[in-house]
Parts: C-alpha cells; sequence; structure tokens
C-alpha cells in the first residue's frame, strides 16, 4: 500500500463531468489554475523555465474500477490499461499542460482537460529530451486531430 | 488521502541506484519486463497495438522529501517539481518505455531507467495525438542528447 497526500488542487471552469473536453488537445483554449499547498511552494523554483507541464491527479469522482472500457474515441470495449479511462486501479489521471505563469503558489495553466476541485498529486517538467517519442504506433485510436479537438465527455466513467 | 495499491512489479537488470541511467533515452537498449497481478490482466487488452507505454511506479527507495534538488544533468539545486528526481511528496516516478511484447500477464519492455523490484501504480498508452507537444521550452536542462544517455545515476536521491 502507497498512502498519497495530496499536494494541491486543480481548478477550472469544468463544474461536470458532462461535455468536457476529453484531452487538453480539445482544451486548448481552456484556462486553469492550480493551487499548491504553501509547505511545498518552494519545490516550485526553476518551474518557469519550461512550457509544458504534467499535472497527475486523482479522479476523484470515479468511484469504481472497470477491466474493460468503452472509450470516447471508440465503440467497442478495449483493455483499460489500453485507454485514458478513469475507471482504472488507482484512478490516476495525467495531463500535460501548458504553464503560463507562476506566482507564489499559483499556477495558471491552459489546455485543461480536468474537473474543478480535482486534487494534485504530482507535477513533473515536460522535457522533449526525454519525453518525445518518434515513430510510435497508437493501436486502436484512429480517430483525426479534429475528432479528438471535437469530442465531449458523459457520464459513462463515473 | 488517496491509497494506491500496487498492481504489479517492475523488473529489470538494474539491482543498485548506482550506475543506473537516469532517463529511458539512456536506457535504450536494456530490456526489462513487468508482472501485472493476475487480477488486473484483462485490462491488458488492446495494449499491444502500441508501440510506447507510460509506466508509473513508487519510488519505492526513497525514503525523504527534498523541495531543492540538484539533478544529476545539472549542478544547482532546483525546485524539485522542476525535475524527474525521486525526493518529490508524493515518491511518484514515470518512464515512457517501448513495448515489445504481451504474454498473459508479463509485458516485455525496453528503455528501462527503473529499479528491479519498483511497484507498478499504473500504465497508460503513449498516443503521439494526445502526448506529443510542439515548440516545448525545456527550462534549465540545456544537456545534449548524448549527455542525457550517458549520464548514470548514483545515490543522492536515496
Amino acid at each position: 500500500m502507497h498512502v498519497i497526500n495530496p499536494i494541491g488542487v486543480i481548478h477550472s471552469p469544468h463544474t461536470s463531468i458532462e461535455g468536457m473536453p476529453i484531452q487538453p488537445k480539445g482544451a486548448a483554449d481552456i484556462a486553469g489554475y492550480v493551487i499548491i499547498d504553501k509547505q511545498y511552494q518552494d519545490g516550485l523554483r526553476d518551474l518557469e523555465g519550461f512550457s509544458h507541464i504534467y499535472l497527475f491527479y486523482s479522479f476523484h469522482q470515479a468511484s469504481r474500477t472497470e477491466l474493460l472500457v468503452t472509450p470516447f474515441m471508440d465503440k467497442q470495449a478495449r483493455g483499460v490499461f489500453a485507454t485514458r479511462s478513469p475507471l482504472r486501479p488507482n484512478h490516476m489521471g495525467m495531463s500535460i499542460v501548458k504553464l503560463t505563469g507562476i506566482e507564489g503558489n499559483r499556477l495558471s495553466v491552459e489546455g485543461v482537460d480536468i474537473l474543478d476541485g480535482t486534487p494534485l498529486l504530482d507535477i513533473k517538467p515536460y522535457i522533449a529530451k526525454f519525453d518525445a517519442v518518434k515513430d510510435s504506433r497508437s493501436g486502436w485510436l484512429q480517430a483525426s486531430d479534429a475528432d479528438i479537438s471535437a469530442k465531449r465527455s458523459d457520464e459513462r466513467f463515473r
């Protein structure tokens, strides 16, 4: 068992799951902010030099686990680890967002596909030299960028 | 509080922290495998279509938190959230590895910069349409690809 204590809270205009963008790529214009607990504020030093950051968070409204789920971008059931569904064991989510500023313990971000009030578990910098993957293959996901941007959430993963 | 139960174990040739590659880019030839608990095996369906996956894990040998750390690739202290150091709150790690095969509950992977016996917390597919970031800026990290690949760990983050 690994006990995790949230280190802050993510704020966004998304107050209900229904109608939310399903990925940051569908939320490019959507601004939000993150409040880090004051005790961790010193850990933000130097983060402002990064244009993008990973937010790790708890899918706090997911109350069950399903091993097979039908993703928003598909019509058939897939193994949950082959999707980004919240219904995974441990209910951990990840979004790569644009960092637009830091003031004290408040981070301004853009591209927020996260529910307002979501507990934050970790922040890491996006580092292209570590994280960019060339020539990857994305299995069942055949959607176009336009489809991904346009798709909106419903209640299926609550 | 968010309680997380490991869903499996990551196996690698790295039996001690000292001398480990610090990122998957420095471990391209290093093969390892992941054993998922049998109860979650059905969640792996369709994952094989993805060439790369995120492994999320517990830095189980990190026993303390430091808000300022000196990264392997730098000579001065940085805010821990601007680094990938294990000494972060919640001790959560992430690596993007190449998926080379799945047999039952065993995943073969390459590019393993993870200690043998590390508890696995989650797997997500790498999806270029979601995760590739164009024109990112990587703050303090000025190292070349060759420097990153060559760099090896020491005991500083235990």
